[in-house]
């Protein structure tokens, strides 16, 4: 190694949203970390919808931000739209999402790694892993023959590795629509012993604004008092300055025009092979599984504050582009339409996740970690955080520390890589509320104190955001204490209660009685009561706090449940497992559950209890087994 | 073709400096444009230096906002440095020059583009041309074989033509680094009968400006009072706002470097084989043309308000990155820099412009328009104002209008497309003062005087535009009246004479005898002469007249000289040549006078006389053959 040969801590590969978050933390945690991306000026680049956030997305994203991550901040700072989804539901089902500015979303993300003093930059394109003996990764070859080594590389190549873009009949290589592929690392990769294997996703045509008729349209408002992915984010724009989206429909006719084109499309004609977003279907696939449904609904979302290039969500398609050109104009209000890109298709590569362990590090190669759609995941905020969780780790490896491991009652960070790893997917996986048992308690509003203290540990989430945690903290309890304490008196809360068609005390009881009715909010009783509203807001007139005390008291019962459960269930869950264990020679073991606890190699008791084709029997035997 | 075939008046291939200001003024002048780029976020991209104007190349700019082109908004929009080079030197030699904000650029020429009604975008990639007997444009095929019609076509590819990087010893396509090249358009060029050609050019490594020693370079600032690009510009950044360069040199030691890499260098072992800009050499040739030079200068630009990143002006290169990277680490302040983006080489298509008219319109294919370095020019500011003449021209040729073609004493842009048609270029051609015989007229200072009024009359500048010119033009001439008739007195002017060594006055005299003196400036006298001073200020307080009229008077006597040689000139430039004149038969012309006047067809005797070869009994025996 020649004194010119630079030498990293830590090596990120794509600089995407997983690659962003992943050099972002590393070098926040002070490795001195290389971020390698084939264009600079693509840096967290939205390639499909100008959205973060949504159900169990925006979560994820809240998730992030407690850890001390980016892409809170910056979904903050370069929204045009925000709303709080699903609010006519329980809490644990809220979730914040916005329209982004794309062409701002991807400057002030550079900006910020820009900010990281430990983070140096470098365009180029990967070809090639270093390694010795095949199991320790030592650094990366970039296409001119130039080295770069580290203790640590992350892998999170997007849809660029071996990207294939399929429109209609004609297909090309590329790694985004007007981007080069990626090619050398699959190969680098398959030759190291691992298992590859194809995905697909896509993207709706982008159209002209101006050429819309908007009068067929209904019009989609931001919040009145929107609600930042960031806990540090204290302005956003009014209603007022928010941009709208759009509302549309197709119709039979847009279908009959589709469906002259599916003999041509490279979804039915067998030139695509790999399995697509089942949650995230082109339009093709829509008209086709649902052949019943006369209509699906769009959404015409901006893609900036300076632009009128628009994103028509739910007609994402590969179809030829006159069939695409057609049928866009045989949607109401979409007659004289300019489509300013086609919709496409494209495979790429992607590393089943059996093959990663819970830090995302590969199990076969020390210093390797995965981040991304590379792991089969789909979406942005899915990829950031694992983006953020391997930065994470990758430092730690550096320090030679124990990897950080979220449980699945700890975030949706950790339900979305235990998932990953122990149930593998063969299509892109996307979070859902549904796939957290514990989601009573991973909500978006305590993400924050769910996870800063974690965050601020490792050396990534700021003191600042520490104190505020703590402050916040504080004044839970001080409001805890109040609730229970103060008493309410009929005079004051009856007229309210009558307002609310909620039954009238007949005697003066404790605020928190009131409170725990479904039909009273805590804004309600301190409207009627100015006494009380006036000692409430003398421990806290903030919003978030006011909200987190109203939804532990509302909630208590349920949460303290959950919390049982999931103390009962760690027992279990942590009991680890040596990682050396022939499970061809335990007897009695299933001959499947032997073979998927090979393959799988779990950590732990709990992760084993979720691989499919791993029986109650075989885990009783397992857990026999370890005690002797 | 079906009523989905999307129907334009122009198409412009490419987004860069060209086809931005081509579509530009396409769309400005009513025409139904179509803008088609690989890339729409790479719209106006600064590939190299992160700079707009300087000497020459700033009276580009200045013109090409005259007429109403972009460029001169989006750099004064975009600058975080202004300066005017050569004030020291006459006004014909004054050159603003600025340092823009890359990221900046493009987004402000995006939005710019994004408010022409008639404009539309694409991004896509044109792969081959649709003509009618291969001599009329008829429209242009993408690669997913989607058609598009238009009655002109404007090709500005860039350096995309089957672009090749070479670095060390490595090459691979792509138009430019981390982009895709463009395959098809050339092949389809050579098919219509074309003749193609290939030129080279470079571009210095990209460094991290946290990992330089400042305290070892030289600071170089803006100006105090910035002059803008634009005559519609009021307000520019000021001193404390602007950003800094720096200076810096290489030494004998780094020359050493860089040799020990020349025997892997794609210059001199062979690999390239095109000629690159000769004025804009690469750090391995300055090294090797001025083996006696022991050092030469660098300049370390910023890229951006909000980036690290740094362009090191004079030190492009080729040489492997190895090389690249220890010769950097060898200049005095670079010691321990960290490389962002290693420099390259490119080769380019590009199709030598004999094959053009005056108009930038193909002399074969009707409609076909080129511009940029597809005509084998060098710069962004050549590249600009090549687009905005042929978006003009494309507009006019829709409109069934004769083309718009400025002569060499009307607009350096008339030097540069005349220069191109008539002498070809073999090498990158990039501008000069020196190339504009008549660059007395041809002044930064009036550029608006010169031609707004032409960007007027066909719809392109604005009638604001105009408006600003006509109000400047009298307050000129009322302030030429003024001057010539105001009469100064030695008791006023005397003590400021003498302050500036200038000899005092024996009598009172009219002021412009005073201004005549090149060491006494109008500000001068307007000191010492209040009331001469109010009644100045009375006209006009706007420092562009103030300096035009200064300009005007001080320097009437070149500038009349001038007009009268241009008069003349005039006579002979602009008697036509019919298109179908056989040179071959007209006796007495000399062979090679024959050859290259039937190889280059010049529309004018004026166009005649400067292609090389022509000899002056050449011109004169055509000249009478034309009378007869």
């Amino acid at each position: 190694m020649s004194v010119l040969d630079p030498t990293y801590d830590v090596i990120v590969v794509g600089g995407g949203h997983a690659g962003s978050e992943a050099a972002g933390a590393a070098a926040q945690m002070g490795a001195k970390t290389l971020l390698i991306t084939m264009n600079l000026e693509a840096i967290a680049k939205m390639s499909c919808n100008p959205a973060m956030g949504g159900v169990a997305k925006g979560q994820l994203v809240r998730e992030i931000d407690a850890l001390g991550g980016l892409s809170g901040i910056v979904s903050d700072e370069s929204g045009v739209q925000f709303r709080m989804l699903n609010m006519s539901k329980g809490p644990a089902m809220w979730s914040p999402r916005c329209q982004s500015d794309r062409m701002l979303y991807a400057q002030k993300m550079r900006e910020k790694l820009e900010d990281k003093d430990h983070l140096f930059f470098r365009q180029d394109n990967v070809v090639d892993l270093i390694s010795e003996n095949d199991n320790e990764i030592k650094g990366v070859v970039t296409q001119t023959g130039q080295k770069f080594f580290a203790k640590s590389v992350i892998l999170t190549t997007g849809t660029f590795g071996n990207g294939l873009i399929h429109i209609g009949e004609s297909n090309y290589g590329g790694g985004r629509s007007g981007e080069r592929a990626s090619i050398g690392i699959s190969a680098a990769l398959e030759k190291l012993g691992f298992e590859v294997g194809r995905l697909k996703t896509g993207t709706p045509p982008r159209v002209d604004g101006r050429t819309v008729d908007y009068s067929q349209l209904e019009e989609q408002f931001g919040d009145e008092n929107p609600t930042a992915f960031s806990f540090l984010t204290e302005n956003l724009p009014s209603l007022e300055e928010q941009m709208s989206c759009w509302i549309g429909y197709t119709n039979e006719e847009v279908h009959e025009v589709l469906k002259e084109g599916f003999d041509r499309s490279p979804m039915f004609n067998g030139r695509i092979k790999s399995i697509g977003p089942r949650y995230c279907p082109s339009i093709e696939d829509k008209i086709n599984r649902f052949a019943d449904k006369d209509r699906h609904q769009l959404f015409l979302e901006p893609e900036g504050w300076n632009t009128y290039e628009m994103y028509l969500n739910g007609f994402s398609t590969s179809l030829p582009e006159d069939v695409q050109y057609k049928a866009l104009r045989t949607i109401p209000g979409f007659e004289d339409v300019i489509m300013i890109r086609p919709g496409y298709a494209i495979e790429y590569d992607y590393f089943p996740p059996h093959q990663i362990r819970r830090s995302l590090e590969t199990k076969s190669v020390k210093g390797l970690f995965f981040a991304g759609q590379i792991n089969g995941t789909t979406g942005y905020e899915e990829a950031a955080c694992q983006g953020l969780m391997a930065g994470i780790n990758a430092a730690l490896h550096v320090q030679e520390k124990e990897p950080l491991v979220l449980q699945r009652s700890e975030a949706y960070i950790g339900v979305l890589i235990d998932d990953l790893i122990n149930k593998g997917t063969e299509e892109p996986y996307r979070m859902f509320t549904s796939r957290a048992e514990h989601r009573i308690l991973l909500r978006q509003d305590n993400a924050d104190l769910r996870l800063t203290e974690i965050g601020n540990r490792i050396g990534l989430a700021s003191d600042e955001r520490m104190q505020r945690v703590e402050k916040k903290k504080e004044a839970i309890n001080k409001l805890d204490d109040l609730i229970k304490d103060y008493t309410v008196y009929p005079e004051k809360m009856d007229p309210m209660l009558e307002s609310k068609e909620s039954s009238t005390m007949s005697q003066p009881m404790k605020a928190e009685r009131i409170l725990l009715r479904p039909e009273v909010s805590l804004r309600d009783m301190m409207d009627y009561d100015e006494d009380f509203a006036q000692q409430v807001k003398d421990i806290s007139d903030n919003k978030e706090v006011l909200e987190q005390i109203e939804i532990q008291i509302k909630y208590a019962g349920y949460i303290e449940k959950e919390f049982e459960m999931v103390k009962e269930m760690e027992k279990q869950e942590n009991m680890s497992i040596p990682e050396q264990v022939e499970y061809s020679s335990i007897k009695s073991l299933s001959t499947e559950g032997a073979q998927k606890l090979s393959k799988i190699r779990p950590e732990t008791i709990g992760q084993a209890s979720r691989i499919s084709g791993v029986s109650a029997s075989d885990l009783s035997v397992l857990m026999v087994y370890l005690k002797n």
